[in-house]
């Protein structure tokens, strides 16, 4: 194994229980204390939030989208502010991804060959190309503290042999964006091999035997069933290089966060906090709660009595939540996204203690069954 | 002249400046010093914007809309939550209009005769009569400090015949709604006469002879030429007993509100600050900012480098706001909603102070020529 050695990353474990492990990855915009939830940032802003109130909620590092960042506004206007952290004025860590898994899932007649991705732009149909070394060119700009590798990433019922040969290219691609990369930016290698553990496992090895600074699992939570993902990860996280940060990419409910610093996993980053906040919903321990439903018409308490997120300390009781939602109203947005990444962000922290405390797999258990299938 | 006597109300006059006049209008709900700008909530929610951040603008009372809380979520609801403040969670003063302008303006079929207005809800449309006890039962319910009687407002063109008859209703309306009235509720009646000035003179005595604890200039800001507006309010609201708040409806413009204080006004609101922003419109000393506009692409200035309001003092810079306006990011939207807002009222907080000092004049004629014919 063979670690990256980019000057101001690291990495290293204080704590293990189990396969689960609690860590610091130090940055050039500070310390991330593992294992760690990324609220994602789309287009340069955690919607509907200010950084302040990101940061309130836990979060010391967040996701930028290099495939948005890129058609708009642009890498070079970002660079010319110093950056995306002086862009979108945030203070801490930040990880970008590739672009390519929205080059193929946003882009229009997307293409793949050995030399990267083909497409047209979702936002003005003009061609754009995206190689390894395009990528690299476009996350250099950006600048954000970590960079993904350009991989592939086959879809949930690809055969066998798709998902072997985008294994074989993303390990292509992985040699060319470490050539490619810029010496001050720690880069990723991820993982692709869809829920055959076997390939999973050499492709970790392969990754692992490369310079990156970190590895992620990329290709899950693509539309495969839950509980594959679930045995995948038990199967593969653990054995990935254990010197190294683990990223789940685009993972996922609270219940798969749990089962996955269970197997080992570091960093996880997703939409669903936020995206469900915008459709109403709030995640709660005591479950979901559905704020547009007629029974919190005349409900005078706070969205989550045992929540210390300003939308539940502040006054706000569900009736006034659903009248906003109801009336079409912005701030009920805001209060249930600072809401959901408060509770992803209690959600890692109290998993952090638990492993320090070596106790986490009676947590983890507690609360996986407090949260029952959902949410 | 005859004032209102409802408990923990009062006005008074602490400095006058020719016609324009600083004051404290105490509330149940804190002292306001005018004159005063009141940010509109609508239904509820200064749009965008946490109470708290409508606070820090400066602002020490907002508007409630009686029409849309009348018909979500219901004036019931909002009573048992212990009235509109407990609702919403604002601690300071709240005044709520009648229902009436929105319902000539969004009900559908809108009917008026002496008994009031027939119309049909513009939301489900459910037939609703809205009579002066009907708008005192409502506006009490929601509990605000002040509410406003039904009055009868006619459009710019209408006949001096119709201005005759909406003048005659609306001051039998108002003996109804003083009759109605919650004796702990300040109730302002509402001056009506088109841009007739003998009209409004007759009104405003005719008014002001009744006990109640505000008078208000409806009916303008509805179509007329903004200097028929103007003429009108030099004429007229001097003239109004100066005992009580004079209060402007849904006026208007920066520049309408220099000249609505240098004729004597005390109190404004109107939706423009948090509409504009949500139209990407930022107002500023300097000129009004079309935040979309290709000549910020690469502005990495602060929105208004002399405004110390959140939006422009907390990093960010006229590309990332253009960014996110393009990107429609809801984020933009709460900026240029509190930019607005901290405008409007760092600019009646100054009105105030020039009044104190006796050096109105020469402020409002250099704010009206910086301002120019905008924002």
């Amino acid at each position: 194994m063979m670690s990256g050695s980019t000057p101001g990353f690291a990495f290293r474990t204080t704590a293990t229980d189990g396969h689960a492990r609690a860590g610091v990855l130090s940055t050039a915009h500070g310390d991330v204390l593992t294992p760690t939830f990324m609220p994602v940032g789309t287009q340069g802003s955690v919607k509907t939030l200010t950084p302040a109130e990101v940061a309130a909620t836990g979060a010391r590092i967040v996701l930028g989208n290099g495939y948005h960042l890129w058609l708009r506004p642009g890498p070079e206007l970002i660079a010319a502010h110093g950056g995306l952290h002086g862009f979108v004025h945030w203070p801490h860590a930040m990880l970008t991804d590739s672009g390519g898994f929205q080059a193929y899932s946003l882009g229009e007649q997307c293409k793949v060959d050995d030399d990267g991705l083909l497409f047209r732009s979702h936002l003005d149909g003009s061609r754009r190309a995206l190689s390894p070394e395009e990528s690299m060119r476009v996350q250099g700009l950006i600048g954000a503290d970590i960079a993904m590798q350009l991989d592939v990433c086959p879809p949930a019922e690809a055969s066998g042999a798709e998902v072997l040969r985008a294994v074989r290219r993303t390990t292509a691609w992985a040699r060319r964006c470490l050539q490619a990369k810029r010496p001050e930016q720690a880069l990723f290698g991820i993982v692709q091999g869809g829920t055959d553990v076997p390939t999973r496992l050499a492709h970790a090895d392969e990754l692992g035997a490369l310079p990156f600074d970190g590895l992620a699992l990329g290709g899950l939570s693509v539309g495969e069933p839950n509980a594959l993902m679930h045995e995948l990860l038990e199967a593969v996280a653990h054995r990935m290089d254990g010197a190294r940060p683990r990223y789940l990419m685009g993972v996922g409910t609270p219940s798969d966060l749990l089962r996955g610093i269970r197997a080992g996993i570091d960093m996880f980053d997703c939409v669903m906090p936020t995206r469900n906040a915008r459709n109403g919903q709030a995640l709660c321990w005591a479950g979901k709660i559905v704020i547009k439903q007629a029974r919190y018409r005349d409900d005078q308490q706070p969205l989550d009595s045992r929540c210390t997120c300003p939308a539940c300390t502040e006054g706000y009781s569900r009736a006034y939540l659903r009248h906003l939602f109801m009336a079409g109203e912005i701030l009920v947005l805001r209060l249930l996204s600072v809401h959901n990444l408060h509770f992803y962000g209690e959600l890692v922290r109290r998993a952090r203690e638990a492993i320090v405390e070596n106790r986490f797999e009676a947590f983890c258990s507690a609360s996986l069954s407090e949260l029952g299938t959902g949410p």
